[in-house]
């Protein structure tokens, strides 16, 4: 049995949580309902402009990894802190969940502070994500264990992560070290506008290294180019061997080895929608690493999205394994 | 006119929020329901042994200020932070809400930090308080602007804020330059143990200085050494001009010059008590320098303190003044 049933490589941050309405995204040129990259600069001004916050660790893939120890899988999380305050409580998090936290910590004299998302979280729910990367941008190959990506049954890249200017190489030395072992690597494509940034790179890891692609309906018709929605699903199914695609209230489409399964979203009021597809891949990878099928381990998906979208933060509160059981998926 | 209504002294503290049982509770030596000072070594291995946890700002005084600040009170804070990350993020939560932040801050090369609050919050909505002061202790005269102090109608000064070696003289110092300038001085008690620690120093200042005390059933028993409620509150009210005791499900006793007002509480199902004696005394003085009567303020204590209790964090997230409107208070 290897060590780690998934070990998720990502954009260590802290989620910095306010409220605001649509005309004080108006009014701070903020994009709606996406991840807009900011510098330091921006960040202190922005910071300034909203009101009160909550400081709640996130980061996507390390959502995912909290979602999984938090179902008792084994798990690891690779990303990049500085050694501030910061920087203390997003690994606190991750440990006290029970996942491994595996990196280099930049030391405190580093230019950059640790990674944070300012996240607006509008009446409706929707989250508007504004991200200094700080020192996680600056994640290399040398932040790799090549022992560690060997003992994982599956891998988990964060789309977000291909931003910077190492982050391609140290994802190569993650795959070819896992592969090399026997195990599989699974990807998100995170947002649109991250697909646009980095196609052509997702587009030949997609071919040659993927086995499982999570993404949304954005996402997917960003990576291939398309109105059409069942066109990109086709293309996509075409070459990975599982497509895990959520599509908001519509639940989430599951395609692999010619056979779909559409699973149905869980009614739900939504507080906050942070974290949510970040929850799905978590709750999928679990029930995929104990031999759930993969339509248990969509309907899981959802489950766990519903968990996390009602209330504030990206990290589940309630138990969800007693939630699997209340809808008989365990 | 003043420039401001209130201003509050107090401890800055950030709230690291996290969800505890009773088990928990015995196993990590915490008292539930009460406030203990830790040291820094105490404040790591116990951050160590909680779950994940939320970062949010907090400090009793500071909530009030913040609730005061909510509902559109000219107010001020004065409190000490650090020059960090944490620091950053307690001044600016109170600036954000619109309330006047006012402080020396302690220099990066500070041997303490900017206090924490490690909060465990059992499943009946108690929250158990391990405080590490860190700079806050060391709040001293010199951090007081007499000017500030005599251009406020009201002082709130903190009962947690006697712990510290130059804190007294702080609030003597605050005390004369409000009283010397026509304006009046509120205190809360804080806590049954705070109250053990500092009885004498306390009982000295009710009888000289304070117009308004503050305090629940617990604190003014310890502060009159009696088990009979009834009489504690009747020799504080031959002390103090005006008492405001709370008193849980049971709402909250106001006595003043011979007259007395029992205000219900609202029910709420408590998620997280932490912040409901804080915003009690926020809207109870923001309704006092509004001309609002007594019975009023007492009403409104009641409402905020059932809002800020209805969710995890010390400070309001609803609408304030609407509540007050729905309740027939504005």
């Amino acid at each position: 049995m290897k060590k780690f049933q998934i070990v998720g490589i990502g954009n260590a941050m802290v989620d910095v949580l306010t409220r605001g309405d649509e005309l004080f995204l108006a009014e701070a040129g903020i994009e709606k309902g996406i991840m807009q990259l900011i510098d330091m600069d921006r960040a202190v001004s922005l910071y300034g402009a909203i009101g009160p916050a909550k400081e709640i660790s996130g980061g996507s893939a390390a959502n995912t990894i909290a979602g999984i120890a938090h179902l008792g899988g084994r798990t690891a999380y690779v990303g990049k802190v500085k050694d501030d305050q910061l920087g203390a409580i997003f690994a606190h998090d991750l440990r006290a969940q029970g996942a491994v936290y595996e990196t280099s910590l930049a030391p405190k004299s580093a230019e950059q502070e640790t990674g944070r998302c300012i996240v607006i979280v509008t009446p409706d729910g929707e989250r508007s994500m504004n991200t200094y990367l700080g020192v996680t941008e600056f994640l290399e190959p040398s932040d790799i264990d090549p022992a560690m990506m060997a003992d994982a049954e599956w891998i988990y890249l964060e789309g977000y992560r291909f931003d910077g200017p190492d982050s391609h190489a140290a994802f190569a030395k993650a795959i070819n070290a896992c592969k090399g072992h026997g195990g599989r690597v699974s990807l998100t494509l995170s947002d649109p506008f991250c697909v646009e940034r980095h196609r052509d790179a997702f587009r030949m890891m997609i071919r040659e290294d993927v086995d499982l692609l999570f993404c949304n309906r954005a996402e997917i018709l960003s990576m291939y180019r398309t109105d059409d929605f069942e066109a990109a699903l086709a293309a996509a199914a075409l070459e990975v061997e599982i497509v895990a695609c959520t599509d908001s209230e519509r639940g989430a489409h599951i395609l692999s080895r010619g056979k779909r399964w559409d699973v149905p979203a869980i009614p739900t009021d939504i507080v906050d929608a942070t974290g949510a597809g970040d929850l799905f891949a978590g709750a999928f990878l679990w029930g995929l690493t104990n031999g759930h099928d993969l339509e248990t381990c969509g309907r899981m998906g959802c489950v766990a999205a519903s968990e996390v979208i009602s209330h504030i933060g990206a990290r589940p509160e309630a138990n969800l394994k007693a939630l699997f059981a209340k809808h008989g998926l365990l």
